[in-house]
């Protein structure tokens, strides 16, 4: 029941937009009576925040993959399509129906929490990276974050593109080498900036 | 009056959003006839789309500093604040509205022509610094953009925080050196992920 009522308070949001989305209209979609998620959750600020954070909650406890960019990886896959819906379309339309109405009090409360949410997963990373000796002591998990979530959100939300894993993976060797991280493979690579050879 | 017409623009989608803003309210702010925005937009969406290319406009002509990282910055500081307001919380504003915005079909449209602008002054500054020497042949300036512009509309978008030239600097650091530029100082110089040391 949770799993529906969280994913019926996305598509509320991606139909309705934050501010005309209402506890009602999530009961409806859920097939559930609006006073248990009133008990429950509150209002619906606090619905949307457990629906967004719902799938990084799942992913936090199994992200230490023994390295940090298996573990950064992870960490995107937290994007907020929202429990078990890993699809281009609707990531575009709830990132952008977030920052349609990222200066609703109650939105920013949530943008907060995620990015707190977010950054303490990170950190965790950069611990567990910095004790194998992937990074160097000192390495700033919010410069990292910045790095691997700034490009993503630039292209979904301005340009509305589905995320892209390829595109995804350059973004972050680049952000890994920006905190110190030594590059995959061989000694003399391309920069990872270099366009792919012609074929 | 040109330039009283485009600030009038950004103030009217800041206060009523991209849905509600009319050109007869644009006339009203910059005390002009609606009939002559009409003769010389046509609609909204083209005086909006004016609006924010006019600062990138007159930065183009004058973009060629003489090297990669100056050439950036000046790209920079046309972000979307309009003519003449260098104004931290208006950026944040009009990014804010944009983005809320950005799934109406005019303003994706002014969305990819800001996009291809600013991709058109970056290739230029990619192939000048590859002149010089500065950037090896293939540099890559779509990555180059997505990396300058995605952490700071990340910050400025998400988080409301307003944009800020020491963040940018490190963030610009990044993205040169992810498409080959040599780091500037030293050899053996931190990396620009460090944290900057105690006092």
């Amino acid at each position: 029941v949770r799993a529906a009522v969280l994913s019926a308070t996305l598509d509320e949001l991606v139909d309705r937009g934050y501010p005309a989305m209402s506890v009602q209209g999530v009961a409806e979609r859920a097939g559930v009576h609006k006073t248990s998620l009133y008990r429950r959750w509150g209002s619906k600020g606090a619905l949307l925040a457990d629906a967004l954070l719902s799938s990084s909650a799942a992913v936090a406890s199994a992200s230490d993959t023994g390295a940090l960019r298996t573990d950064l990886f992870a960490l995107w896959r937290t994007a907020p399509a929202g429990p078990g819906r890993n699809d281009g379309a609707r990531t575009v339309a709830v990132s952008r129906a977030l920052a349609a109405a990222a200066a609703d009090p109650d939105v920013a409360a949530v943008h907060a929490l995620l990015w707190e949410r977010r950054l303490d997963l990170v950190r965790a990373a950069v611990d567990r990276a910095v004790a194998r000796g992937e990074l160097p002591p000192g390495a700033d998990p919010e410069l990292l974050l910045d790095l691997l979530i700034g490009p993503f959100q630039t292209r979904v939300i301005a340009r509305g593109q589905a995320p892209d894993a390829a595109f995804l993976l350059r973004v972050m060797e680049v952000a890994v080498q920006a905190v110190g991280a030594e590059p995959v493979g061989a000694v003399g690579a391309q920069p990872v900036g270099a366009r792919p050879a012609p074929a």
